[in-house]
């Protein structure tokens, strides 16, 4: 029985860069291949050039830094921290990266997957990105030094950490605009990594979806506030110094702190809304930072004025705010932020189960992130509603070429 | 401290419709409405009238029917079921119905509840919808007659149910194309809600994002099919046949029947493509009926060809067909369905936890539903890869006019 359209092969990019994967899963390929003319027929690139779809949309794969660290940020995405299962030795983590590597290039593309079994999924990249992380297990299987910063983190005090939301060997961050495109994604890479290591958690977040907004807008979390102001722009000089490290095996990559961060919603309810407004020290209509001006033309982009002080004498950007908390005079201590808000099925009487996958890239963790973390901890008024609940350290490689694989330079 | 740019009270669409709350909630209109100018000086309605943002969409709330049930499918949706407090009486449920639906009627239009501590998020709507369904139990407790069919499914021998997936007095179907307002409209809700009703269970569906592919195409499930072709159009005579009830206070409402479905993904991938296309009774690729031409000419929308025989003398769309088993002759047999897939964290070894939110719409479920799911529980190919693990049936009443509250023709 044939299928309808089927016929001639299609010579489908990516399969000539069969050359790198270092072993298995090539089977499946022909399937792939046989079904493109289907896929040609299928395909939403057959729209109306005055209507380009988001669902067309490619980020680059390859190239001197991963994707999915100054992407901006996608609609969706899916955080997954992997086991190495007790064999799967340096070589087997060259395999599992060289298939996983392949995976993502293609599928990043619109490209099905070698032994991509729903093919049709394949084909609305809706800006997919797959970023691959490396915890402390992986980088000693691999018997190589890790970074200095590459350790969990110290611990805090506000801390209530759950073992099932912590730690891990190897983080796929696996983000698009499209849900069904993250899901499909996820699958064939966890499929392919599966025979080399098990899932330990798994977290899903998002932000508003493509077209909601305007492009550029900053993200709101589910507290209201607008979440993302104060943050080094991708393509700039201070994002490069900031994020990307120039150090052996780790240059042109950088960490990610992944911290799953509960928002208690029912509490932060019974606050007033200039409460709300001194926690961040910043207005949660526009946030703007606070101003004493009574004609209120405060912007989100405004610089904050530190030494402002009310009538009576107090900061207007209250000591214990968030903002002026998680600042330093120290340029050294930045970092930056692209978190995705959670909201999962709530349990018993709770109404909500909520919070932020904070994601943090910065080059040195113990140099930019940990002093921020250290001094949020000792006083934060956002502290009051806010639980870290997950946190994890990875080190983020660098990208590769063409016929590289993502992890090279520490595996080979 | 004065936020920026706030002063004049703006009059907010919506706010004349406080007449018809029974009872509470009314506190915090005049945070919202303070806020107005903030709201507005934030909004995307600023963009420039080329690029008209989705996220502006808004759907009608007021009418004869719900909105969510011939609504376009919007890309998110969460399914809450509530189980009614035990001194929730017919005045309570006045009460309830009479806040919700003020809920509804603004969030919908892009207006914060009253008493919304997150006003901004609700300047979005992205085409929400609120739907509304009453269990047994609760028209019970309004000392009304159910329509016959508002009970639970005969058991079906395929059925492996799990009580948190299953049943509920009060059903709230929420969905947008954006996941911050569906995750806001939801904690609005159940915020009202929580006095009368607590959650029983909550379950959380996609389907493509708005832009990823042309608008009106086919949905694919997590299988990789093409689901939803044969389905009544909404707006045509056969839609409002098939789906709107006429039958005293139902009269302009349906019934819903909620099924959580889990799909095998593992099983599936070791089925190859020709056992696919067989299952359904059409290609994988396109979605069109299996056909025994041999130069493929099928379209997705073509009428089956269900006297077609191969060769070998068998049926080209095979008896054991999920098609063939959910088709009937009698044409008061049909249903509307309207299903999102759902893809959980997976536990233990699972690779992952997916399957599809089965929901169908139709005026009768005993006449209309339970004829198709005896067949397919007597024969269905599909039941090899899919389990129902969720089951529950609600009665859809119908839509209200301004001033008046979802469920008035039952509770008044
Ligand atoms: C649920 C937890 C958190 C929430 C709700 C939250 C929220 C916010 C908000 C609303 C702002 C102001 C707007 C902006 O500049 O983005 C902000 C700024 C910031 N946050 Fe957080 N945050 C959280 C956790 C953290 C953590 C764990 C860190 C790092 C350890 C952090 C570091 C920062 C930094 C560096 C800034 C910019 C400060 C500046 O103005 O220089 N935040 N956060
Ligand atoms: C996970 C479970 C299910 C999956 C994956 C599934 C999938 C499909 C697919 C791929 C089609 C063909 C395309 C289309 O016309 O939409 C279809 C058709 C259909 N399905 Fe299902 N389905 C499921 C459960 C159900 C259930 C529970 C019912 C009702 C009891 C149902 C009733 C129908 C009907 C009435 C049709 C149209 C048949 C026709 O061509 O006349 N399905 N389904």
């Amino acid at each position: 029985m044939a299928a309808p359209g089927k016929g001639a092969r299609t010579d489908r990019p990516g399969s000539t860069r069969r050359q790198f994967l270092l072993g298995g899963a090539v089977a499946g390929v022909g399937a792939a291949a046989a079904i493109g003319l289907d896929l040609a027929l299928d395909s939403p690139s057959t729209a109306p050039a005055s209507a380009p779809l988001n669902g067309d949309e490619t980020v680059p794969f390859f190239g001197a830094h991963q994707a999915g660290v100054d992407t901006d940020a996608q609609a969706h995405a899916v955080l997954v921290a992997l086991d190495l299962r007790d064999d799967t030795d340096r070589d087997g983590l060259r395999r599992m990266m060289g298939i996983l590597t392949d995976d993502a290039a293609r599928l990043t593309q619109g490209v099905a997957a070698l032994a991509d079994s729903e093919p049709e999924l394949a084909v609305s990249p809706a800006r997919l990105t797959v970023t691959f992380g490396f915890g402390p297990g992986l980088v000693d299987r691999a018997r190589r030094t890790a970074p200095a910063w590459l350790k969990p983190l110290p611990a805090f005090g506000i801390d209530r950490l759950r073992p099932e939301f912590s730690g891990g060997d190897l983080l796929l961050q696996i983000a698009a605009d499209d849900p069904l495109t993250v899901a499909h994604a996820a699958r064939m890479m966890l499929k392919d990594a599966r025979g080399f290591a098990a899932v330990r958690w798994t977290q899903r977040g998002f932000r508003r979806a493509h077209g909601t907004v305007k492009p550029g807008t900053t993200m709101r979390n589910l507290f209201g506030q607008v979440d993302g102001t104060t943050n080094p722009a991708p393509g700039t000089e201070e994002f490069a110094r900031v994020v990307w490290s120039e150090d052996g095996w780790m240059a042109g990559g950088t960490s990610a702190v992944v911290r799953r961060i509960h928002m208690d919603l029912d509490k932060w309810d019974r606050l007033d809304r200039s409460g709300r407004d001194q926690s961040v020290g910043r207005y949660m209509s526009n946030g703007a930072p606070l101003t004493s001006s009574p004609d209120g033309a405060a912007a989100e982009f405004d610089e904050p004025d530190l030494d402002a002080t009310t009538a009576v004498g107090f900061p207007v950007i209250p000591t214990f705010s968030h903002l002026r908390r998680a600042r330093s005079e120290d340029t050294a201590e930045k970092i930056f932020r692209r978190a995705y808000n959670y909201d999962d099925s709530p349990t018993g009487s709770e109404v909500s189960d909520s919070g932020l996958i904070f994601v943090s890239f910065q080059a040195d963790v113990d140099r930019q992130f940990t002093p921020i973390q250290r001094r949020l901890d000792e006083l934060d008024l956002l502290n009051e509603w806010t639980t870290p609940v997950g946190s994890a350290v990875f080190a983020i490689p660098p990208g590769c070429a063409e016929g590289g694989f993502i992890g090279d330079t520490l595996l080979t």
